[in-house]
């Protein structure tokens, strides 16, 4: 059964799919980046652990400099050693990051001292009270939640984890996607193309985007356009992977034997999504291993992949996500409105006002593998809008340059 | 030597520096995912190799259809089978990818015809001349340059290249990075903490960023607070690595060991780089291994890596770079004008006419790590400017949600 839908539509649908059951992981810090965390962190410290300095200076008593502006210096506190009590009219030489000693309550940055090793003389009396003093648990307090299940770990999470004194977490097991094309004419790069062949590009694009997600490949290869060999590399794939992706074979054509083959293997649904680039979608199950059917047409996959797989590979391994952000740029075209949501390949440009302008590929063919590399993202054009030159559109960045 | 510097006079000079000499390497396509192309590649062939089908229909010769829309079918080719020329009066059964036969100029889609195995009658006599075919070469064509030296190749790169039939790449070695951390107040997560101590969370933090990055890294743990242990590890990790990324122990503080020991073994300029977060910030050089001393605080070692590491790692891979994108959204807040350039932890809301709204974490503090974790990007407050609530400020994502 074909079923006409809008992108959110499909969306909600694959979003509503239960988490898997996946095996939980206990793995080193520093071998968590990029998983998803499988338990929530909760802190057994406060962050500082203890009332510490900002600066390198002297820590003092407020109190004292009311009546001298010159003290004994009692003891020295580098970071990580133990502070002494602070005896009474005399300062301690202070370093960044070590423990305010008791009694003292302000630092005196050492720019504003006149000091030998055994008395220091404050020059600039308008220090405040408390001042270059990091108090204990002002980043994070004894018993706060850090971290979140669900949460996909990346180097600012670990950092965090790491200074609460986490050194393993609960992590699951990495996503297994097993991806397969479909097609005769397909050959493998490396081979010498016969005539009426072309070199597969959607495995190379499909494998990628998922070990850029971070998952588990199972790599299928092309399998042959028979109805028996299609069924056989389903069942295989169902049995090694959580989910599988393929890639072309998917419409009423009478070449496409993965519709029938998923239907005698399991269940499939033909979704008909209001998006372009994007043909009909496939979407079904074998036993417990999904099953999304990706157009062959590399654009349409790669725009397919990541508005309908991405969310599903996201829901399965019950990762916590983040609305997708679409930034605001001026259109640099014109485009009529249409009745399906458009993905139009932009690159940004800078107006003479230093505005972001959107300039779309010449061709709009989605055939065009170059448009993407070329591309630095997607300018959403919805449904019943029409887009005008110099007004704001909606725009994904599919390249994350560095700050 | 101090010197006092805006943020685009350091950038530059680490964007001068000479890329380093490292060695290529030939590797599988599916592995090169993240490395850096050590040389442009140009296409052998046309994309499509030939003329072919966009759609499932009926190849024939648009003259023919002026004549009668009933024509009797002569062959069929299925996408990847040598199409043979077209008979005169006749229609080719063809698929989508199929080549085009001689003879044949136009496809009619399936859905606009009657048609059993051996006639087909065209129900619908508007489609163009030309309809429905890739033209050979739509895409790239036979000489054109695919990818440049210097690409960091993306999952959409490596499937551009496989659609010209490439299965193997030069690419560069991966950039070593080797990390440590100083200060005798650090304890590696999983020890418990006494007086004094806490956790290294800079470690997980460079480590992580470097893996991000598809850096290798040389892992060079706590260096305990002497000039001799100090020298011994930087003169170690020199041997092992092409760039030196070190937190803390850069500044005048007299517990400070790396400034000396640097000086002693290579060369280092001390930058007084006009931001916030940010301290002084070091570079220099042992033999021919680039050193950079960021920050101890972690927040502040995060925007110098992001703001002068990641160029510096940039340049000397000869990686392409793009100028980094920053998205104009309103200010939730007020701020006053600063002599500093600052970077303001930020997350995204959507307000009552939907635009984008950044709002600010409470505390501003830069040894605040869960403000990074919270945050969705950074907003760049810049110098001499007051930032108002409601105008437009420049926002670098630092969160990539999937669209």
């Amino acid at each position: 059964m074909t079923n006409s839908m809008l992108l959110n539509q499909a969306r909600q649908r694959l979003q509503s799919v239960a988490p898997l059951n996946l095996r939980v992981e206990r793995v080193a810090l520093q071998a968590a980046l990029g998983r998803v965390l499988a338990e929530s962190v909760v802190s057994q410290i406060d962050i500082p652990p203890a009332d510490n300095s900002a600066m390198d200076g002297f820590a003092l008593c407020y109190q004292d400099l009311q009546k001298t502006s010159e003290l004994p210096i009692s003891q020295r506190i580098p970071a990580g050693v133990k502070a002494q009590p602070l005896l009474a009219g005399t300062a301690a030489r202070i370093f960044t990051g070590a423990n305010i000693p008791a009694g003292a309550d302000t630092v005196i940055i050492q720019e504003n001292c006149e000091y030998d090793s055994e008395r220091v003389r404050v020059m600039q009396t308008s220090t405040p009270m408390g001042a270059n003093i990091r108090p204990k648990g002002q980043d994070i307090t004894c018993h706060a939640q850090v971290a979140e299940r669900g949460t996909k770990l990346t180097a600012v999470d670990l950092s965090l984890l790491a200074s609460i004194g986490v050194h393993e977490v609960n992590v699951y097991e990495p996503l297994k996607v097993a991806i397969f094309s479909t097609g005769n004419e397909l050959v493998e790069p490396g081979t010498p193309l016969q005539e009426g062949q072309i070199y597969n590009s959607n495995r190379a694009l499909l494998m990628g985007l998922c070990a850029e997600l971070d998952c588990q490949v199972v790599d299928c290869g092309i399998v042959e356009d028979t109805l028996e060999a299609t069924k056989r590399a389903l069942s295989d794939a169902a049995e090694q992977a959580h989910l599988i992706l393929s890639s072309g074979g998917v419409s009423v054509g009478e070449e496409d034997h993965v519709r029938p083959a998923l239907e005698s293997l399991g269940s499939l649904d033909m979704w008909r999504v209001q998006i372009k680039p994007g043909k009909p979608v496939a979407y079904g199950k074998i036993n417990n291993t999904y099953f999304l059917g990706l157009p062959g047409n590399p654009v349409s996959s790669f725009v397919v992949f990541q508005l309908l797989g991405v969310p599903l590979m996201q829901t399965l391994q019950a990762q916590n996500c983040k609305e997708p952000e679409y930034y605001s740029v001026l259109a640099g075209f014109d485009k009529p409105a249409t009745k399906r949501e458009e993905y139009i390949r932009v690159k940004l440009k800078r107006n003479e006002r230093s505005e972001l302008v959107a300039e779309c590929f010449a061709n709009s063919s989605s055939g065009v593998m170059s448009s993407l590399s070329w591309a630095d993202g997607l300018v959403r054009h919805d449904i019943d809008q029409a887009i005008e030159k110099g007004k704001a559109v909606p725009f994904f960045p599919l390249k994350q340059a560095m700050m």
